[in-house]
């Protein structure tokens, strides 16, 4: 096959712990130095990438392909994945007082969430180093964008999943052919199941912020959030948030734009919002000061499986993201989210996975507390579409 | 509300049949004539719409907004549909030695397939002709994209559907809070039912081909191809067919891309394939010459749902495609749908509904046959994502 070189800026990866820095090749996934997730430097000058020239880019997350860390174009495996539609929700801001509510919905990706643009991008660069294998622990939706992109690939896939996870991730990953492994527990006795079967096995690991590019995936959100608000940002961004990769990505992409010259000088960034659930909220206990991490914390299932993730390797780096942008967390009740779901649905047509239906509810309550202010500008990061959690939702609309 | 023009240059309707001329008022179903479908026509000027406009306008059907019969913008009922990606299948084209194969992945729309955008079409023109409550008979999808087009329009939505189709696209028309009404049938049984509750309730028909829009809505799948190709056609294009108002939209794009002169002379139209299911046939035998026409057809039903539809009011328009374009049809068996689902999940990271799965298996037939050459470019059109379908296809990929 003919190589044909991407337009990457790709330039170093960075330990976001101590600062290292280290070349972008095969195999990274933590830092050698400290054990924290690697991030992907740029050369990011306005000269290099003007946003000028994004108008005519694909549409799709790899218009920012010079932004994006795969050097080879045949390494780009794609589905369609990323320009997802920003939606405006005129009935439900009118029904709750607010001036300008929007909802950009990722449940209109391939395999129907947000997760196709991290494990786009993480088997992309899998296949670019060599990779044959790709081993996964999941809450549901990763697992099932991991079997299609290695599907999609040619490389093999190992998905390690819980057994309470509803059935329809299961079945679309096998629709895939990638093989199943079932535990008892939560993403991080997934992750133990991963480490024990990687002590013989060469499958390479591609756990959340354990290699240096799903992140790169997610923080596209970022990118089109500013270039499809025409590079005004909005005033609170809210982020169901599990391992967390949107929340710093997005953050991440933010920092970049402004570095590259795309934002104006007065632009503010968002305050950021992390969304959990009432059953697993380690980064709202810590971030509230209940616990001093959450390395210990025991979480319980919750019909948001991706937001059943106990004890992030991230937190750091989130706590960093609501800090610095003056943001919070908050959690919701299982019946608060479904709610949310039922009034996504119901007054705007749009059927939301439960971690989507859970910024809706989160927004209520901010703006009962006044944390939300009527006229600002609130922007719902809907990361999946509800289908594949039909099993568990069935009925709970009759009303 | 502020009400704002959009640049539609449509002009009049057209009966089907006759020929005859009609305003575009509201309330328009069959044509009074002929009761035959009514077509829109528009300006088609090469002045008054230039495809140079095209690269400016939103990425979603609306790019078309003039080819499209909304005339006030508050009107436009959008979710997000539409500017779907085409996607290479090298793997399987490789496997099977052939050299162009695309597919068109419908299945990113919103509710998860094409049926959004006839439907986002037809609630847009109810919502501007003053309805405010609409029915429709479906084999499933075109239900589930209804109730969500009437929810986020605030119009009430009615959906009467076989008892026998997968719970997952009755419980989403609920979330979406439809009105379900079950009858034990096809399709055609469920037309009966709505034309028997509509001799007294006010509801708004919106049938297949029994209003104008859908087919506008389906026509611009058509228009994206060419655009996508850069205005070079595919030689044949596969088409799942059950009422066929894409088969029949695709076809009245192109004619209408011809005298709007966005291509060129010498630019051959696609062959069309109407693929359908052995269960349920009607076009295949009317078009081999097996019976006169599919008024008396007796379906069985069929995995593939959406081609379940035993009685086409649009057949003599389908015939009319099949005929012009040089084209076929040809009918695939349950076994050999799910086995073209498998392969485009296993070999290409797609999870086609079993209507998509049908396409790549009347491929290899018509390859076989030497109706398709190796060097042809072949488009298939998946129509939708096998999310909803999963209940029938659970463990039928295991080998
Ligand atoms: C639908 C959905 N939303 C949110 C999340 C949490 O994402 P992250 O791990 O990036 O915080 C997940 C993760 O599984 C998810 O599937
Ligand atoms: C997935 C899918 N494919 C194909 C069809 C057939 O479409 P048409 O009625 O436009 O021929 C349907 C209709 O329900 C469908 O749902
Ligand atoms: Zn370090
Ligand atoms: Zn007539």
């Amino acid at each position: 096959m003919q190589t044909v070189t991407t337009s990457s800026l790709l330039h170093h990866l960075q330990c976001s712990h101590c600062g290292h820095s280290f070349d972008p090749l095969p195999g990274q996934t933590l830092s050698v130095c400290c054990q924290a997730p690697l991030l992907c430097c740029y050369d990011l000058d306005e000269h290099r990438f003007s946003k000028r020239e994004l108008s005519a880019g694909p549409q799709s997350l790899w218009r920012y392909e010079k932004l994006l860390p795969v050097f080879q174009e045949q390494n780009r495996i794609s589905l369609g994945e990323g320009w997802t539609p920003l939606l405006p929700l005129p009935r439900l801001a009118s029904d709750y007082g607010l001036q300008h509510l929007t909802l950009k919905d990722e449940g209109l990706n391939p395999t129907g969430s947000f997760k196709a643009r991290g494990l786009c991008l993480a088997i992309s660069k899998a296949k670019e180093n060599g990779e044959e294998a790709c081993i996964i622990p999941t809450a549901g939706n990763a697992g099932v964008a991991m079997a299609a992109y290695c599907a999609r690939a040619g490389l093999e896939a190992v998905v390690v999943m819980p057994r309470h996870t509803p059935d329809a991730f299961k079945e679309e990953c096998l629709a895939y052919h990638a093989r199943l492994i079932l535990v008892d527990g939560l993403i991080n006795d997934c992750a133990a199941k991963v480490q024990a079967l990687n002590q013989k096995s060469g499958y390479f690991d591609v756990s959340t912020l354990k290699e240096p590019y799903r992140l790169e995936g997610k923080k596209t959100m970022g990118y089109e959030i500013a270039e499809q608000l025409t590079w005004q940002l909005p005033d609170v961004i809210l982020y169901p948030t599990g391992g967390g990769t949107g929340l710093i990505g997005i953050w991440k992409a933010f920092h970049e734009m402004k570095a590259l010259g795309w934002l104006s000088e007065h632009q503010r960034f968002p305050r950021m919002v992390a969304v959990q659930a009432e059953n697993c909220r380690p980064v709202v206990d810590t971030f509230h000061g209940k616990q001093a991490n959450s390395k210990q914390y025991v979480g319980k299932p919750t019909l948001a499986n991706g937001l059943a993730v106990p004890r992030p390797i991230g937190e750091p780096l989130m706590l960093t993201v609501l800090r610095e942008s003056g943001g919070t967390a908050l959690a919701v009740s299982e019946d608060d989210m479904i709610e949310g779901v039922s009034e996504l649905s119901r007054r705007e047509g749009i059927f939301a996975a439960p971690e989507g239906g859970a910024l809706w509810a989160a927004t209520k309550q901010l703006l009962r507390q006044g944390w939300i202010r009527p006229a600002e500008q609130v922007l719902l990061l809907n990361t999946g579409s509800g289908q594949k959690y039909l099993d568990n939702l069935k009925g709970k609309w009759r009303s």
